[in-house]
């Protein structure tokens, strides 16, 4: 029976009934970590063979002669380029390689436009007053967190199955000159799990933006993170822009933190030939090269993109039976209630809960308490702050399976729990 | 006998000779290059066992506990803190380990100051107007890049055989609040070779500049770098700073580019506990850590700090005959001719060459024509504009010794008969 056809003895008694299970279950006193996208140990073997990869016997010159132990080459060696690019399915001469973390690529190229505009001729974003930005959400916290920092003013966006609401986007950029970007994980997103739908891209790709210096930061963290070969597909955004010579208007960016180690990964951007020269020239001031031997040492150890691939598929098989755990816990426990909804990604890091309004927070707080941490509630929305106080990022790669089973237990409880008061008005 | 005692007809028979031996030099056709200071291929070789440190067998588990390869630890693992504490000579507190450029954290330094402000309640540098910066010259080129990146008016500020010309620095800081920095090498300075005494760096830390959030750019970059027992010692600058409460306005800076490898080395920054609070709370929306394994692959490379003393010792011997092979050639073909003056220095990667004025142009033109490129004249300087046209910055450490002394014949001659032209009047 579902929770709201309930009467409200019966309700009583189901709060009484799953009381008793949540008490039973804090007396466990588990302690649980399931706040954060990180990969688990078990993931992070499968990449030990990278430590081999560059030993004191290898040879450290790239394929150019270059040796990587020493200075030079600003953009990333060309091995690593042509093994990237295809993991961000952009051109050999749409990429730039960076250090380890595409978040700080991120931070960085907002820094950029802040400082020195988005080309040659633009005012810096820092000297035009107020500024805006599209947050799809609910979204990815760090990406909130950096535009926040900035001081940009933050819009909400609805996410819809297929991506963004693009009549809202499309009506915002045309109107206000202020607004200067919008974030987007395209593929898997970053809760929801969803792709873009093809017309959601190419809306994008074809956007009209009022400011000619608006950017889509186009964060494809999950390009090649599918649970299984029934996998999404997302449309060449950069390909689709070219179309309407909007390809200065996208940046995008990936990295291998959750392929090889989170922790020293190499991360990349993409972006049209025009944009990259500007940026190297930009990056010409910043630094001599990021870490070149590292990059040697991805390229060596996956060969080639089919040996990324591989090593996705190996991840896959130790990622997708946790994603099964959770989803088969809400489907079995919450479902029949009526409790909540959620999307059940084909690839990705994420499972996105939507609880019944105003539950999210007491369902973090009974799940706290009860031994597991979650994303805190909030998170997935601009300045923490969800509207409907309904949305929970569950992240099921980092706990062992046999914990993520009691987790997924306790925050079925902690959902059932928090439905039956919300619905007795407590 | 000197050039300048010469009789005219004396100068023109020793020019013809001197052009003799150019042409013949020339006739070699020569392709070397000392323009930057690039460690060479056997001074690498030394730190090739960093690259077995850590390996698929070994724990990537730092001494806290915390999983190298995962994500996590914003500021740096705290065996890494411990080593290279010591390096830069701050305490284990007043540290923060970054990727592999320092380069990069004093550009990021002055990006965070520019866009949010040297403290919580300081007005960001990018909204004060027109900025200036001291710039003691000769000295270091890409420093002198990022400040004319960021449209920072740059003054030259005279450097002597003990340090900059501090009556200077502390009549503009007092005066004039829109100087809000200083570029200092303060140890084998680049390129003098100098070490600021203890005087010039007491009265750095008690600058009081007008300007609340001027800050010293303390690029230590050559701290460990000695080419003998016979070593400069420097004044710990920061402890000094702390007498007069002074100590946030030191950043300091260093890495081991030239100690394991220019490519793939690990990059600090020290400052007061204020300052490695506020930039943590900066770093925070910027990246989720830098590279934790190749942290760790130098800890346990090095093992400790007097392990890290050793491999200087062991780049000491490769590098010091090269600096005698220059120095020589200078001491031999150009000191009894009264040609040019240069610094003998006790470490560092630079030998400072200044010749007669006007000529220093001319000698890269002709050492380029022979075969040799050298750092180009005026790089030296803030726009690459040397006033007297003297300075040259030669980098003796990249090629083979062989090649060097043909390198250093080459710029022997090339000042010679620039030096000849320049009395002849021509």
């Amino acid at each position: 029976m579902r929770l709201c056809e309930m009467t409200k003895d019966e309700l009583m008694a189901f709060k009484n009934e799953v009381s008793k299970e949540y008490e039973a279950f804090k007396a466990r006193g588990l302690n649980l970590d399931m706040s954060r996208g990180k990969p688990a140990a078990d993931q992070l073997d499968t990449a030990m063979g990278l430590l081999d990869a560059v030993n004191s016997e290898s040879c450290l010159c790239d394929s150019t002669g270059t040796d990587c132990r020493n200075y030079g080459i600003l953009d990333g060696i060309s091995e690593a380029k042509k093994l990237f690019c295809q993991m961000i399915d952009v051109g050999e001469n749409e990429i730039i390689i960076g250090g380890n973390s595409s978040l700080n690529l991120m931070y960085d190229t907002i820094a950029k436009n802040y400082i020195f505009g988005v080309n040659e001729n633009a005012t810096p974003w820092g000297k035009q007053g107020n500024l805006k930005w599209l947050c799809p959400c609910p979204g990815y916290d760090r990406h909130f967190a950096i535009t926040e920092g900035f001081g940009i003013e933050m819009i909400n966006i609805p996410m819809n199955s297929d991506g963004p609401d693009m009549d809202m986007i499309e009506k915002l950029v045309a109107e206000d000159e202020s607004i200067k970007g919008v974030w987007c994980v395209p593929m898997y997103s970053n809760p929801t799990g969803i792709t873009f739908s093809d017309e959601v891209v190419k809306r994008f790709a074809a956007l009209k933006p009022k400011a000619s210096d608006f950017r889509i930061f186009w964060d494809n963290a999950y390009c090649v993170h599918h649970l299984s070969k029934d996998r999404d597909y997302l449309l060449n955004i950069l390909e689709e822009a070219k179309k309407y010579g909007n390809e200065d208007m996208i940046y995008i960016f990936g990295s291998t933190s959750k392929v090889s180690f989170a922790g020293a990964g190499v991360a990349v951007m993409g972006a049209s030939e025009k944009n990259i020269a500007y940026y190297k020239k930009l990056m010409n001031i910043q630094t001599i090269g990021f870490d070149k031997i590292n990059m040697l040492r991805h390229v060596r150890f996956f060969k080639d993109f089919a040996g990324l691939e591989a090593q996705m598929e190996t991840l896959a098989s130790l990622i997708a039976p946790k994603f099964e755990t959770v989803l088969n816990a809400l489907e079995t426990n919450l479902a029949p209630l009526g409790i909540g909804d959620w999307h059940k990604p084909k690839g990705g890091y994420f499972i996105s809960f939507n609880a019944p309004n105003g539950c999210a927070k007491r369902i973090a707080q009974l799940c706290k308490e009860g031994g597991v941490t979650l994303t805190g509630a909030g998170a997935t929305y601009p300045y923490g702050k969800d509207p409907d106080d309904k949305n929970l990022r569950i992240a099921p790669t980092y706990p062992p399976v046999e914990e993520l089973n009691l987790a997924a237990e306790l925050f079925c409880i902690s959902a059932k729990l928090a439905a039956a008061e919300k619905l007795l008005g407590e």
